[in-house]
Parts: C-alpha cells; sequence; structure tokens
C-alpha cells in the first residue's frame, strides 16, 4: 500500500455487538503499514502500532512487544494501520490556553493545520513530554458476545502523574463513518519506555510537543469473512455508545 | 484489483449533498473493475458499466458508449466497480410468486443464495427477458450544490412494456454503509440492444432469468481529494433521503 492510506479490519460496531473471536492475525495487518492502532482477541488489552512494531497493552498494565511465530499469532478483531507519511510537522503547545483539556487542544489543532481534510481521515502521531496522561485498557470480554460498551464499563484505568515521555498514535474519521470507524480521534498512547499506555483518555503536557498529521483519502476496508458471529450481528451502529466507550 | 473487491469513488451522502462538479474520470473508474455503476457530472444521466464497457444513460433515454481521448475524459462524481467473478449462477422466475415485486424477489433470492454475506456488499448480475422495466434517469442539477433528492423530483422515468433482452448490474450494500454507499440493492438496467436503461425502480420477468452473484469482503473507498465542494458539505447521511431517490 501507498503510504497514508488506511488499512481497516472490520468495523467498530462489531465490536459493539461483541464480535470479538475471529479476525487477522496481526503479522497481517503489519503488512499493510507501520502506524496503528485496534484490540485483540475478546477485546483483551489494547494494540499500538509504532515504528512498525506492535505493543499488546494488558489489562494489568504491562505491555507487551508482539513477536511473531507461526504457530503463536496474536489475533486483532479490528485494527487501523497506515503507512504514515506526516505532510505537516509542527511543535506546539498543548493545550495552547489554560482550562483546555489536551485532547480539545489536539482536535482543533489538527483540524486548523489541514483545513482542507474536514471530511476526511487523518493520521496522527504526538510525542514528546507529557504532565499527566490518563488511558484505559479493555479487560476483556466476560461472557462471549459481550459487547464494547459492556466490557468498557469493567475497564481499567491508569492516570499517570509524573512527566514521561511517550507518543500518542491514532487517528481521525469524518463523521459519515461513525459505526464503521470511529467518528473523530481515536487515540492511543505507549510510553517511551514501552512500559504503560492504553487507549487515550486525557493528557497534559509538559511543554511543547512535536505533531506529525497527514490527510487519508484512501480507505481499504477488509469485512471479516466466513464469521458466523459477524454475520449474524446487527451492526446497527450505536453512535452514542461508540462516543461513551471510544471517544 | 483482485475479483470482487468493490472500488467506490466518493459517497453517496456527497450526491446528497449536490456534492458533483468533480470526480475521477470513467477510464480511472475502469482500470479497477468491469462491472459497475455511476452518475456524471452534475448528477446528468446514469453510467453502468458492463463487461468492461460503459455507457452513458442520458436524460433524454438514448444511450451513449463511452469512449476516451485524453482531451474529452468523462467525468464520474460518484461510482462503485469491481472485476466480477461469479460465486453463484443460478436460473431463477423473478416474480417467484404472483404479486411479488421483481425487485423485492430478486432481494430474497440474493439473501437466500448467500446466507453467509448478510453483512457484507454484493456484486449482482441479472440476464435475460424482461416483460416490463421502469428506469429513470436524473436530469442533471439545475443550480450548482442541487442535492440528490432535489434533482429526483424532476427525473424522468420510462416503463418499457414491450419483451425485452437485457442485463441488470449492481451492488446489494450492508446496512451499516447507508450513507457511504446506498444499503439494499442498487440497480441500472440496460437493453442487449443498448438503447434503452438507467437507474432500475421496477421490472417483471418474462421466463427465467440467468442470476449471477459474488459477496465482497474488500471495500477500497477513495474519497475526492482537493475538491472544496466536498471539503464543505456537511455529509449528514439523509438515511430516508437515499432510500426515496435510490432505493
Amino acid at each position: 500500500m501507498a503510504t497514508n492510506e488506511l488499512f481497516q479490519f472490520s468495523i467498530v460496531s462489531a465490536l459493539m455487538d461483541g464480535v470479538a473471536s475471529h479476525g487477522l492475525p496481526v503479522s497481517t495487518i503489519l503488512a499493510n503499514g507501520d502506524h496503528g492502532l485496534g484490540t485483540f482477541r475478546n477485546l483483551v488489552g489494547e494494540l499500538i502500532i509504532l515504528d512498525g512494531k506492535a505493543y499488546r497493552m494488558n489489562p494489568d498494565g504491562s505491555i507487551t512487544h508482539i513477536g511473531f511465530t507461526a504457530s503463536t499469532e496474536t489475533i486483532s478483531p479490528f485494527a487501523m494501520i497506515t503507512r504514515f507519511s506526516p505532510t505537516v510537522i509542527t511543535k506546539a503547545d498543548l493545550p495552547g490556553k489554560a482550562k483546555v483539556p489536551g485532547k480539545e487542544a489536539l482536535f482543533e489543532l489538527l483540524s486548523h493545520l489541514l483545513p482542507g481534510a474536514r471530511n476526511h481521515y487523518l493520521a496522527i502521531r504526538v510525542e514528546g513530554v507529557f504532565k499527566s496522561v490518563t488511558v484505559r485498557t479493555v479487560g476483556g470480554q466476560r461472557e462471549p458476545h459481550e459487547g464494547l460498551a459492556d466490557v468498557g464499563k469493567h475497564q481499567v484505568s491508569h492516570t499517570f502523574t509524573e512527566a514521561m515521555t511517550g507518543t500518542i498514535i491514532g487517528f481521525r474519521s469524518p463523521p459519515y463513518m461513525q459505526g464503521v470507524s470511529v467518528a473523530g480521534d481515536h487515540l492511543h498512547f505507549i510510553s517511551e519506555d514501552r512500559a504503560r499506555g492504553g487507549h487515550l483518555l486525557a493528557f497534559e503536557t509538559a511543554e511543547k510537543v512535536e505533531v506529525a498529521v497527514a490527510p487519508i483519502w484512501t480507505v481499504h476496508l477488509e469485512l471479516p469473512r466466513d464469521d458466523a458471529e459477524f454475520n449474524e450481528a446487527t451492526l446497527k451502529g450505536d453512535s452514542e455508545g461508540i462516543k461513551a466507550v471510544e471517544g
């Protein structure tokens, strides 16, 4: 795939319906890019792909660098990945002003940096020192087909308040893709020492951070095949539910 | 592209918002397959692609086989195309029973033929003798940004009641893609003599017809780039409006 094209496996509405038993090996996902995020079979943990390396953020807070062998392939039921080549790189204060949360400031900054991509996807990377980071890690389905909204109710969240160098990786998806992707900014965080991270809920920066972004015009959506769970799901697209658990 | 992968340019919500000034040359669309449909700049007429040949069904009822030269490329603001390789081919009565309209009978038949593709796209082709066919052809925007729902209000429709050999070409899109594609079956018709056709509204068959279908698991969505009209559109996804004008 060319740079800044999105490869996505499955749709977020499938996760909302608890469709998480099958998926693609992370090695197959990695063949399509070097920058991405997702989750794992049965919604156990968060996937972040950074510079072509895949990490699994486990519910207990630990992080595993995923290696692959033919016999022990890790499966992802939902993932987004691109071969990232930023078109804009800038240094920015996030939040730029007092009382503006970091995620909001980042959202505004990206909209300002790429005014011609209002209705496109964006690939996003933020690198620097963070004063505070709050992440969550989904802890897995307690029963088959448990939906992501319910899994989210017993997720583990952590707030790290010591200054920490790290990277935010993610995507903005346009509003009309809600249900297929997560409309708005969907971001995962990993610390430089690869010891902490998860689905990003909030952050504050300690100093200027480097923000890199690229618009995405081409989307390759791969749907689950020969998967009875996906086939039988209603996939109604619970927009409020997605905002609550993934926003 | 491999067989039975979908290439789609733009989204149907853009047409609903009247985004139809720019697009891809039909020659570029044809590079991605041999079976497809779409529309033209300013919503003037219907596009059908059959065995790798593209036809323009004009508002006056005439049909043009589109040839290409470097200087006179025909532009499509929305199109769907695949390299069609049917996985099921069958002969069927449509309608199978009295008082069931042809489109409904076809919908039921396809669902029955591919029970494992409830949440996938389908590529569809029907060939045979038709007793009656009703089509419409959009007549173009009367002003810039006129949306498809309004354009549809002054569309031309024709019912052909003499027996006619022809081909239906189209796609089924899953419900969760409403707004991106047209949820449900979206079908265009062209007669064997290439003299009549349009967006299919209704039909009756005279005898058994050949139905060919394939599931689609891979979708390549190409979004308009550097297109201010697309960038500024709200793209809210008017599901009722899409059903009314494209159903």
